[in-house]
């Protein structure tokens, strides 16, 4: 989200050496960096470390000597491979020591499980400065260590114990401690259009838009993304907002939370369809895994399934209407187009565009081509 | 891959705000994590950066100071947003000049397209002590800087030409400046127990796997691994890989590269199913979404699509048999099980299993589950 001036920041040490692997992708990096951003304290550092105690903590006496809030995901399981606890406890030169409480809980959580393994008395152990925070779904608490002026918060790596530890107590802590003015944004999503050409269209939008407002244009395979955002009213949004929809025209799909997906199945939904299901080839799949990843909304069309084109003659799914995707061969130029339709009780005669990129995130971009195709002729 | 001993190792720097702000998750990290560890120089340490210059330049100079091998992806593009090469060129006290071959590259690339737009002679700036790797199917050259006995390397953030560079350029160059020996490892992988439970069938072969060997166990949806590595004789790695096999039993789904999708795929094609279906409930498409992305093998049965119950009765797409799954409701302890069965030309009586986590990642367990249930079924 660009520059932060001079409000607080934050650094997050993703531990565990699967990440350095490559054999875990840290999706907690991606959710917690949006989150800090919503909140108001951005990241300003992400870095991923092995199971090593010694740098564990030499990283956590880095970025607290950087930041006034650092989080540490992972690394806080039974085994003696998780030093994350360790290596905060060195680089805040205290000891661990074992917290009865926590013992106590850990001991209730197992019973209904049958017997603790003694291993997972480490995850009772505890540095003086931190609070312990607890974990509803799983055995590893959290940790809060507010000293020297700077928050440093351990959390599990486990994605669902991470993100309702987030929302449930990091989050709102943290907003209360360093008394954040959230950031409020407001998005606006294209299709069909590169980064230049938004550029060109919005004109100074991008770089002037407006009293304590910041902009920026992020290119995704589902599209161009216009963002603006501010620390302050959440209503001076709504000017740039507004003029960003008259200037980009029919190339914006939705604003927010809009997902091409959802919009071409409501398009769909207002052409009469209920029930849709796709064909697709040479698209490994990517149109019925991003229809089926849909949420299902009231008055939109219904995904019901697919097939795949592997070169038999499997019939959609019986649906009011079936929307087909060919990705067709890469020219010379390594150029692609696709060839998309839809039948039924909706009526879209064929239609080629072009694809960019190679491999999967072509491919991902033909599915989102499609859907771009669909919303435009239904809408 | 655990501990390296006395090898060298690298760090890596991923540059770009979006990465910060959860705008782009960084699959680039991943892919780089797990090319490093094969090559024999293992990642230390990921770091993500917003693109301003005074922080790239302090991250280039701090790892450098740390690691014989720094690699950075990001920043290279053509506008002022992009400052990779002038943080890189801070951290080693040098000037960036335009370099007139660099020039005449770019002018030539764009020849095809039209004009170029003067911003993209940044890209052909360098610092006196860096070689231009060339980008042939993007405008960012790569850079290789040898310099006081580290390697700098920068390679643009687009994934697809990051890969080319790093297969074609930089792995077989890295490989030669290090005089490396490659780690080879072998994995087994299955389904239905947990790490645990696998660590006692194993027994000792975890911490002693043999002269020269590591081994370390690795939790994913798709089941818990077991990795052996060496970085001696390949051959090293064919006993404990066998005596692994033997102790984990029918828990083994396959070794190596080998996934639950294609492996259940393959079971039912020696059972006799040419093509198979899905039918799943409440999974939010996972099912199809993981055979969907499976690779057609021979003998195998094909995936041909499939349906998902919103309360509707639609059929599967016609297929010799259909995998039918179903995630029932979480019971008052938050325990979650599911329903499988396979129809048609092969049929698996219906049976319930534990899946564990929550929200999308107890979408794709059920989907795995399913998919193990199918593979056991058949084997």
């Amino acid at each position: 989200m660009g520059s932060d001036g001079d409000g607080p920041v934050a650094e997050l040490l993703s531990i565990g050496s699967e990440l350095l692997a490559g054999e875990t992708i840290d999706t907690n990096a991606a959710f917690l960096g949006s989150a800090l951003a919503r909140l108001g304290i951005p990241l300003r550092s992400i870095r991923a470390l092995p199971d090593e105690r010694a740098l564990i903590a030499a990283a956590f006496a880095d970025a607290r000597a950087r930041a006034p809030l650092v989080i540490a995901t992972g690394g806080l399981g039974p085994t003696h491979d998780d030093l994350t606890r360790e290596g905060l406890a060195d680089a805040l030169g205290e000891e661990l020591t074992p917290d009865d409480a926590l013992k106590a809980q850990l001991r209730e959580r197992f019973a209904a499980f049958g017997t603790m393994p003694e291993s997972n008395l480490r995850q009772a152990l505890r540095a003086a400065s931190a609070e312990a925070l607890p974990n509803p779904i799983g055995s590893a608490p959290g940790w809060w260590v507010d000293r020297d002026g700077c928050v440093t918060v351990l959390m599990p790596g486990v994605p669902s114990e991470m993100r309702r530890m987030w929302d449930e107590q990091i989050a709102p802590r943290t907003g209360d401690r360093f008394a954040l003015r959230p950031v409020h944004a407001g998005e606006v999503k294209t299709f069909g259009i590169g980064e230049s050409a938004l550029a060109e269209l919005v004109g100074d939008l991008l770089e002037v838009p407006g009293e304590g407002l910041e902009a920026g244009i992020y290119a995704h395979d589902d599209g161009v993304h216009l963002r603006f955002w501010t620390r302050g009213d959440a209503a001076a949004l709504d000017a740039p907002v507004a003029r960003a929809l008259a200037l980009l025209g029919e190339n914006v799909y939705g604003t927010d939370e809009a997902d091409l997906a959802t919009v071409a199945l409501a398009a769909l939904g207002r052409a009469g369809v209920t029930t849709v299901a796709s064909w697709e080839a040479n698209t490994g799949g990517t149109l019925l895994s991003v229809l089926a990843a849909a949420e299902p909304a009231p008055g939109a069309a219904r995904f019901v399934g697919g097939v795949l084109d592997g070169g038999g003659a499997t019939p959609a799914p019986v649906a009011d209407a079936v929307i087909q995707l060919s990705l067709l061969p890469t020219d010379a130029h390594g150029r692609s187009r696709v060839r998309v339709s839809v039948s039924g009780a909706a009526n879209l005669p064929m239609v080629e565009v072009r694809v960019h990129g190679s491999g999967i995130q072509r491919q991902r971009r033909a599915a989102f081509a499609a859907l771009d195709q669909v919303r435009r002729g239904f809408s």
